[in-house]
């Protein structure tokens, strides 16, 4: 099996388990307990609370452990915007966010808000210029993705939040940094974003965790109710083995300078194979994290290539695993041909991907190219 | 170690920790991706729907995956009250629901809701007849837990759904079955409800996913918003490991009636240890569950003789875990003398406990009583 599906999920790491199948058998207690079998749940929980926060560079207490990455951009969006009805109901967010982040501004548009969504460049790039630019003393709330999702374009949220202060100094500052955490450097705290969040499931922890990074005197407010865990921010019993696996698995990130020069090479590898290739599209942003991919193969539909390389042992995307079959709100976004996008491919790697799974895919591909019969697609 | 906490939580199970580690390793591929590998998760998730409807009486359509007993409850009754705007603001619930319900009725009032909360009786049961008194042609929204987490109390749900069905027509009935799954025998879709919640860590599965039971053509408004995963009520990837973990647990439930035999069994054994114990006064709901018995040791505030036990290995509850320190609000419902709310512990069994536990807890709080000096409690 090839697996280069990795923004999609990844496995879960040997630590992770082994971590996760311990707390599930020996440190099995409610961390509400107030027994000391309940205190030992807490001291995993906060185990892995201190080795989340240290991977996106922040302190333990700044870290809210909720169900994922769609919750924590929830929390984020809605609940910050919640605790904000008294100032003016704008918000700025890109045109290439998560269903989870873009779904919430649905919501607050049709609570009333304005929204003003930033058009990428055709190449799936958004500059610090760009947002900066439709910010306004009033705007309330920003959104801005660390990493695409779709195309691997990464935004330079540092920038991004001096600018934002700048122009909207009461705005709540959000990104959503699931594709990057655990592969590119984060630093919560240093850049200065209100909101951060992570999800565990996309860097070989277990899904069904996530965590929100909230800056010291930052307000938002709950979206579930009931025992006040997380201090209030998220109430219901803590998933501790999954907290505990994320933890885990975030200890487990190696060097991320020696995981860049890897993915580099994976990347180098990909494109010396098919970067001749005369079907071959890339659609890569200037500046791009190295371990996405997105490539057309022009004619074909995605759909029937994937099924081609599945029934192959290889596993790729089209487009986000959480579009599901619809076309790419991102791709269309970047004003692509629909040929181009109907075809589109999103080859992922995690660390343990080799160049011979790399030259694999290749070859199936260009396999692919002779075998399927090339459809019309407009 | 001796765990009589388990209606905390509960250790997770051989079966749920054996397909959680298959499912972590083999088959972490994303539901929502549309190749092969993905489609072998979304067969986890399928597997465990069947086996979690087959637990609580409902078709596999019925059941919605979420993150637990708290976000169900939220779910339910949030999600349910705003899909019925246009009806009469008015609900019905009891004085004794967990906190993710009870919590959801406060915010419901903080919106301009009328809600009714049902007094329990001096033993802590409540009858169908108590909730149909209050009922109303208006009322919209109506939920009663199945079993009470403090004191054992059980509900006769299908009695209250009819009588509820007859005063209140339009009512949404919900009930909170997180204490009962696993221990009682749920038949969702006779009972008639329209919305039912349970917790997998409660039944020997992992902490970080429960299930909603929605009766066919019922509708409840989703709370997080994204990819559109569970039919859109429930957006994120799926936590296929606790998905699987909690289909594993629910199909590892041993028969009903020897597990009520063996929780009368074990609950017989401490009424024979401490009935006749000066110092011990129960709290014992009439026709309540044999699996969860609330004592008091007046004179010796709970928190002591927790710690007492504790140091000796033996676990058991101050109060529910959620309601952490805190009065317990069910017990102040009953209106029991302060000096036995604060002395109240909750021994809650499993499958698993034995009698030699029971006595081992036995002989411990006797000792208790001789060692720890007596308090004044007010």
């Amino acid at each position: 099996m090839v697996y280069l599906d990795n923004s999609a999920t990844t496995a879960v790491c040997r630590d992770a388990v082994e971590r996760m199948t311990r707390v599930m058998t020996e440190q099995y207690g409610n961390p509400s307990s107030l027994h000391t079998f309940g205190i030992d749940a807490q001291r995993e929980v906060a185990q892995a609370r201190g080795e989340v926060a240290a991977l996106i560079g922040a302190k333990s207490e700044q870290v809210v452990f909720v169900s994922g990455g769609t919750e924590a951009n929830n929390i984020a969006i809605l609940g910050g915007a919640e605790a904000r009805t008294r100032q003016s109901h704008t918000a700025v967010t890109t045109a290439i966010e998560h269903p989870s982040v873009s779904a919430c501004f649905d919501r607050l548009e049709a609570q009333g808000w304005t929204v003003v969504r930033v058009q990428p460049e055709s190449d799936g790039s958004i500059s610090p210029e760009a947002i900066e630019r439709v910010c306004t003393p009033e705007t309330t709330l920003v959104s801005a993705m660390t990493v695409n999702n779709e195309t691997g374009a990464l935004l330079d949220i540092p920038a991004i939040v001096s600018r934002v202060r700048r122009k909207s100094p009461r705005a709540l500052i959000h990104t959503d940094a699931v594709q990057a955490a655990g592969k590119i450097p984060l630093r919560a705290e240093k850049w200065g974003v209100d909101l951060l969040s992570v999800s565990s499931h996309k860097l070989h922890g277990p899904k069904g965790v996530g965590a929100l990074y909230i800056r010291k005197g930052v307000r938002v407010l709950p979206r579930i109710f009931g025992g006040g865990q997380e201090n209030g921010l998220r109430s219901g019993t803590e998933p501790v083995p999954a907290i505990a696996g994320f933890g885990a698995a975030a200890a487990a990130v190696p060097a991320l300078a020696e995981q860049a020069q890897w993915y580099e090479t994976l990347k180098a590898c990909l494109l010396e194979e098919l970067g001749s290739h005369p079907d071959v599209r890339f659609h890569m942003p200037a500046g791009g994290v190295p371990y996405i991919v997105n490539l057309s193969l022009v004619g074909f539909r995605s759909e029937t290539v994937l099924h081609f390389l599945a029934q192959r042992g290889i596993f790729v995307s089209s487009g986000s695993a959480c579009a599901k079959g619809k076309h790419s709100a991102v791709l269309t976004a970047m004003g692509l041909p629909s040929a181009e996008i109907d075809s589109s491919l999103r080859i992922s790697f995690c660390r343990d991907n080799t160049n011979e799974e790399i030259r694999a895919l290749c070859e199936v591909l260009r396999e692919a190219v002779q075998t399927l019969q090339r459809r019309q697609v407009r």
